[in-house]
């Protein structure tokens, strides 16, 4: 064996990709930057980067800025010219399904939204054709703009086997057991790989990645749709537990939990409490939001503006919802709870609530007391917008080759 | 440039450290192996894996295997024959402080232990300088045997803050803003570096690397000392939130929680219905147990067994601790919740009444009920080894360097 060999590892397609996804992220994190920067953020050497971002170019994923002159390197041209992210034409695509609305999102590679459609469902029909009309609908507008779709993700309110891609339970939407994945695959075709994802973990994704958690390595989403889910933020990631159950945070018992009846047919669950059909019931609404949360919380606001005794029940609404989270903040330590769904029209008076009940937390450290409220700023793009984040984060995790 | 360039990314020291990492997992997770399927495993080339197997044999990490026939590739000698982990004489110490008693548990590099003692200390001496005592005993003994200490962790019923390496608060030891780092660093010198943890994240670590929890991907550990702690396994790793504070459980009010007056002041922690003081109290014992808390455990058993009150006020505690797992269950979906300390000792009463309370769950997808109750196999050892376990931890993670 020559010295060369003993020097270096072997390059294999695994490390290239991985390096690939190196540079993507430097791009994209870091912004743009010239060739040598590159080689010198990365670590990889100055030929590497050269052959990567020519591979790059090729498909369409960076270009080099015109722009900018080279003022770095002191010399003109090539090499100092920087490099910049582009991939307007590589896109993921994410839909979310819910109750009373479909909703699809696509992005490009630098996060930029491409495209954007929402599809208000009626309860009588078919909520899966619904489905895979806008998925195709969606992908033949993205094709006829000349771009590349990746992949589908799909998140849905409910217990997801990601790995075989069933909802195995979606008690909101009335599917059980449900091979959508290959449902929605056999509609679009093979060259468009199909994920299923719980909607509170794409929605949490998509919070973290460019939303209220930005910056957050630990953070609580509560999805405020027609169920109360969360996403579980820890470590710089989702995190979706042992059986792809964590966050499910809807029906368990909350300290000081109350006996309201719960849709599920138990007693004293967090979601009977807080739940969008109980907060319409505490300020005398029907329970059955009947079009999206968002705007059922609009709703709720506009009541809760122009009378004392709506606004109080959102307060106690709000005040069960602290009581909740101060265990849970308490036991995983997030920077931020990020609220979204109908709770972000009532945020003027859900907010300061829940984090006075955080401020005054519990325990030696108190870690509720570090904890900080926000609103969710994707409104009802936050799934949709995460699971497309998802499609294209395989990009920048390298599991996903561009080539 | 060359092709040789454009085909391998530079190799550098980071790389050859990862490499070498690779490697050790490699004989650590998948046992002994010849150099020509360490290759296969890892997809290194054998010149690499020969330069990292020669460099890792120079330190006395891994050796040859002479009792073994190269009986794979057919040929006799050197190459077939299988590469085993040694590392007899590279140990890291792990050194856990509680209220009446410090413990010392050293390992080797493939997790024997090599080194264990516990000291009984007095309330009223001085715990700093029992803990330097038995830090420089057991160095001065492993140093004695020719093993080289890669370094020192402290496991501390406490806040801690891993950066300074500062306690912040030990409530049960007396100990607040105490730079523990320094002050045992300056006592056992520059050569063997010190680091300060939550023993209750210790004591994960070591149930995750061979204790309760092993093969999970997903815990939830109980401390079981004096005060109640958990350790958070997140995703096959053990996660301490955004301000270290994660699994600071004892202190949150649970579901149902009654209003029994907690030693921090308030009503209604958890603490203060299932912490050792509450469970010698439903007993009839006095609330100190002025031992260590599997010894107390042990004596609460002795009256379960023979006193049918003390069974029923055993059950009532585990029922409490029931309560209180199902809303962090249900949030986290681990595989397994391990008990530590006193709850071994009383696992015949409380790990059914804990399991049950799992079993019956909440919610549609029920991560409670996939939830499996265990004892912790560990003992007083358990913080001790995970410390230990995290100071090795770096050298299979790539961090910290044998050579």
């Amino acid at each position: 064996m020559t010295d060369a060999e003993l020097a270096q590892p072997v390059a294999t397609e695994r490390l290239r990709q991985q390096n690939t996804a190196l540079v993507l992220r430097s791009l994209r994190g870091d912004g743009s930057a010239s060739r040598a920067t590159l080689a010198a953020r990365t670590g990889l050497s100055k030929a590497t980067v050269g052959t990567i971002v020519q591979a790059l170019q090729d498909v369409g994923a960076v270009r080099e800025d015109d722009a900018v002159e080279a003022v770095r390197t002191g010399h003109s041209g090539r090499p100092g010219r920087p490099v910049v992210l582009d991939g307007a034409n590589i896109v993921g695509l994410g839909l979310e399904v819910n109750v009373d609305y479909l909703f699809g999102t696509a992005l490009d590679l630098s996060g930029r939204p491409v495209l954007s459609r929402q599809v208000i469902v009626s309860r009588d029909g078919d909520l899966l054709a619904s489905l895979v009309n806008l998925a195709t609908r969606c992908l033949d507008e993205l094709v006829g703009q000349g771009r590349r779709v990746l992949g589908i993700a799909v998140a849905i309110p409910a217990l997801v086997d990601r790995a075989t891609r069933h909802v195995v339970d979606a008690p909101n939407l009335g599917w059980r057991d449900l091979d959508l994945g290959a449902t929605l695959a056999a509609a679009v075709g093979q060259d468009c790989p199909v994920r299923v994802d719980n909607d509170a973990n794409c929605a949490a994704t998509a919070e973290l990645d460019h939303g209220a958690a930005r910056g957050a390595t630990d953070a609580l989403y509560l999805t405020g749709t027609v169920g109360l889910g969360a996403g579980l933020v820890v470590d710089g990631a989702v995190r979706r537990g042992a059986h792809g159950l964590a966050g499910e945070v809807g029906h368990t018992p909350f300290p000081g939990s109350p006996t309201a009846r719960c849709i599920c047919g138990r007693r004293g669950c967090w979601e009977a409490s807080v739940g969008l059909r109980a907060t319409l019931r505490a300020v005398g609404l029907p329970a059955d939001p009947g079009t999206d949360p968002v705007s059922a919380g609009e709703e709720v606001a506009r009541l809760a503006r122009r009378d004392a005794s709506a606004r109080a029940a959102v307060r106690r609404v709000a005040a069960d919802l602290g009581a909740g989270l101060v265990p849970l903040v308490g036991a995983l330590d997030p920077q931020v709870v990020v609220l979204g769904g109908y709770f972000v029209p009532l945020g003027p008076w859900v907010v300061p609530v829940v984090q006075r009940a955080l401020d005054r937390g519990r325990g030696p450290g108190r870690a509720t007391a570090s904890c900080r409220v926000a609103l969710s700023t994707l409104g009802l793009h936050a799934a949709s917008t995460g699971a497309a984040t998802d499609v294209l984060g395989d990009v920048y995790a390298g599991t996903l080759a561009l080539g």
